[in-house]
């Protein structure tokens, strides 16, 4: 009987003819710590969107495979479409965080921006993506949300699809609630900014763009609890519909 | 020309003549970190809901004075009353992590709940004060969030004051939603399970004191995680009103 929720997730491949080949990382570990066997049956993710529910036929030394049994398309799917574009933090575990539990809670897309008053201007990438994908399998979401390298903000805004609703967190001056702002049928980009906050041509630049000026609430937030509490009540939004 | 949020926020204690004392640890790091002379300003936080704008009189060694020069009643004042009790994680960096979080987005109080599945049954308490210290004086709060000891769940069950609307967070069976079980009017607390969920006899325990299911959202969540998005809602819930 498929059960996938009591399973465990393991980071992998799976082939057009249903073979299936775990990621070295995570063989090591379903030998060595979960003690996996074969004939166990394990879900796999790769971050497509679609999981594979497999069984597994041999565990030696590092590699590991195994046999598609299911297929699961849109697997831990979240719904709407929230792109969070955010000043990196200055220590990276608490950019590491902000990655873990914004997937967990449901984002689709994360943008580290380098802002005027950023003081990090580098990202790495592959351990935020290490972070991600771990994510991805504590919370049995099947789509990898999309991260992308780090950019300028001036950039970004260029680059910015007219078609999604754009909105900037700021910390003074006229703000529309961003619970309130939301609407839950429309694609969502939010800029969040550094310690510092935006310059003033920052938001300029943004706000020719089309973007509103919304608030997260009275309290003077961390950079990254600021992104939480934003993914937190998009969330909330959609259940509550 | 006063700007208390400009200020260096220290943890110290008030007397009622206006003396200013600054706690050991902050008195040195106020020396040695933030390089404080007679004649600056900082805010005092004692937790009491009262901050003080004081000027810095001496600073010797690890003894800091100052002398008030303002009260600052209700400073950094927190809408609602919310009361989180849950589960301790079994890693305490993630129940320090929720602490800080929930006292940025605004939380009143905190217990941690030693439930039937909780594998973690002692939480040491100092560690737990010293980061929600940290976290109110980086966060501009001038009252400190009830921190109880912990508790099993039964007792704090047959504590409850039955005035406070009681909310369970459970993964299965008939739930409503969180945002929309909220009334911002009304004082609440929320029951937040470990990992292996609450146990049936904890679940009826609960509904015969009052307390409603509620689903934090399809996903599947941390405990943690959990503790974040259910004060995330609650903030956005008094920031929509």
């Amino acid at each position: 009987m498929l059960d996938a929720s009591q399973c465990h997730h393991l980071w992998g491949s799976t082939s057009d003819d249903g073979t299936v080949v775990i990621d070295p990382d995570d063989a090591q570990h379903a030998i060595k710590s979960l003690r996996l066997k074969s004939g166990d049956h394990v879900v796999v993710l790769d971050g497509s969107g679609t999981a594979t529910y497999c069984e597994l036929i041999s565990l030696s030394r590092k590699v590991v495979t195994g046999k598609r049994c299911h297929s699961l398309p849109d697997y831990g799917k979240v719904a709407g479409d929230l792109h969070i574009a955010m000043a990196p933090t200055k220590q990276m575990d608490r950019m590491h965080l902000f990655i873990e539990k914004a997937i967990e809670m449901g984002v689709h897309a994360i943008t580290p921006l380098i802002c005027f008053h950023s003081e990090r201007r580098h990202v790495p990438i592959n351990r935020i993506l290490r972070v991600a994908r771990a994510a991805c399998k504590q919370s049995h979401k099947g789509h990898m949300p999309t991260i992308h390298e780090a950019i300028p903000f001036n950039k970004f805004i260029q680059q910015h699809d007219e078609s999604r609703r754009l909105a900037m967190a700021i910390c003074l001056g006229y703000r529309q609630d961003w619970g309130t702002w939301l609407q839950s049928d429309k694609a969502t980009t939010l800029l969040i900014g550094p310690e510092g906050d935006f310059s003033d041509d920052e938001w300029e630049l943004a706000n020719k763009q089309g973007a509103d000026a919304v608030s997260l609430g009275d309290h003077r937030l961390r950079t990254e609890t600021a992104g939480l509490l934003a993914v937190a009540q998009y969330a909330g939004k959609f259940s509550d519909s």
